[in-house]
């Protein structure tokens, strides 16, 4: 029997949504038809966004459930119109695995000297082939969920990988070491540095002119983390005399980074518009289809929302 | 008791070599002394390059191996003075773990789209996060021992890998086809496609108009294997259009690409300078001091060459 789905979300994640959630309904087996407007009596399950979705679920008599596109519920958590069961969006799937490929393309970036190939205005013949992976140092500041995995996929390809948190941790093939004394030993002598750690007043700055100074000479620094854990005024001027090679940064005090910011000028930096981690439509649409097909299966549905605590 | 190890190669050998021998020497647990001219009588063993060794064995009259930095030992073993063992240079690890390195991070750089940040001229903060690479399809043609290294490490990564080779392959995760047949489906849609194929009349041009039209609308084309894989003109033709997004291309017919060669200056291809695979000091090295390791011990010398068959 046909699954009637509403899109009730803008225009932008209707272009975004449709072919993936599509193609995942279909992969879920379900026979659905999936559409941004639709009479409110005929329809089974509400694709919500709180920027667009309907304020009143009275309407909906025979809606199953309400799946926000959303991590975040409060916009809606509190409407007494709505009485079906209301899940959030948890793409840890996405999440972790877009950020473990930007992390990894950016420190095989450095790796292997592409900036000097892909910006050759010379085009000069240059053959110096790079180490092996083996020979160079990265530390990941950062184990949690994505940075341990981050970490792991660069062991894998086969880094000399280092890796510091709060508290220990033991991953395999990794040099975990963790609390305040044990920073200094993970930055020395480190070829690229990533940043994974959460943005607390306890990070805020951990990138200072001292850490900057214990990395290899030329060492190159990755933050998708957070903006605040980098000392801006000190990576500029390691970059400025060489200190640091170069700083590969995709998450900023203030985003979108303004357009007379220093970063966006230095010949040593790369500015990624926040791209690294991602709520993205390709593993959502999954996350929302396996909640249809449960919803019709009769079975629990995932990330239900407790509507008295509110998440 | 202190091993004689004479460098015998060029300054450029001698620098590039230099610190991973010794270090490689110490982890072997071999207390050396490594010089790059030495009395012939006080050494134990030469290492060799057909450049710049000696031409006349007799005065070493202790050495117990000759060890070639180089796998061709054409020039050296026909030499009548030669009557130490000599062993060739065959660095597996170096040059299957450097063309995987290359492989994944060029296909992770155009993956994530990373010229458009690295060169961006106009400072755009164009925030669109790319797919993820379970939903990017990655063709690998060729499944020798260096293609089957690179598929196996891209579909660790989480890209749907497909295969082609000449004969029939089994390698997990990656949809594999061989022969005529197979080449077409293959190349259906795949939006990076990676060139391992050996060099043969078979496969030369076997990239050519009718093999780019298969490919995704803007696909990117990845060739570390053999210059001769492609039809050139066919190629910058299929770029000047559009058809295919990029060509980053590690080998040429002629090397180095000549100045005035139009894939320097067309703006959809990135040169680098035949750097993907390489016998590499700090692996080759490694291979050296387990055969200083072995002579001392008394156990087979690895490589070894056959006098009589040349290799």
């Amino acid at each position: 029997m046909t699954v009637n789905i509403l899109f009730a979300a803008s225009g932008d994640s209707w272009a975004a949504y449709r072919e993936p959630l599509t193609r995942a309904l279909a992969e879920a087996g379900i026979d659905a038809r999936l559409a941004p407007e639709m009479a409110p009596d005929e329809v089974d399950y509400i694709v919500y966004s709180p920027n667009d979705g309907p304020d009143d679920f009275g309407p909906f008599t025979r809606a199953k459930a309400v799946l926000s596109l959303w991590a975040g519920v409060e916009r809606i958590v509190g409407n007494s119109t709505l009485t079906q069961p209301l899940v959030r969006m948890v793409d840890e799937e996405g999440l972790t695995r877009g950020m473990t490929e930007w992390v990894t393309g950016h420190v095989l970036r450095h790796h292997l000297g592409m900036d000097a190939h892909i910006v050759n205005p010379d085009r000069v013949w240059n053959h110096a082939p790079p180490p092996l992976a083996q020979d160079r140092t990265v530390a990941v500041l950062g184990l949690g969920a994505l940075g341990a995995a981050c970490a792991t996929a660069l062991a894998r390809i086969g880094f000399d990988v280092r890796g510091w948190s709060n508290s220990p941790k033991d991953l395999p093939d990794i040099t975990c070491r963790h609390g305040a004394e044990g920073l200094g030993p993970t930055l020395d002598g480190a070829e690229i540095v990533v940043l994974l750690l959460p943005g607390t007043p306890a990070t805020e700055n951990v990138i200072d002119a001292a850490a900057l100074d214990r990395m290899a000479p030329g060492a190159c620094l990755l933050n998708p983390g957070r903006g605040t854990l980098i000392d801006d005024d000190a990576l500029l001027a390691a970059l400025d005399d060489g200190r640091a090679g170069h700083a590969t940064l995709d998450v900023f005090r203030t985003e979108p980074l303004p357009a007379d910011h220093p970063y966006w000028a230095h010949p040593r930096v790369t500015v990624t518009p926040h791209v690294a981690a991602e709520t993205r439509p390709a593993t959502a649409a999954r996350v929302i289809a396996e909640n249809v097909r449960r919803g019709e299966a009769g079975e629990p549905l995932l990330h239900l929302v407790d509507r008295a605590a509110g998440y």
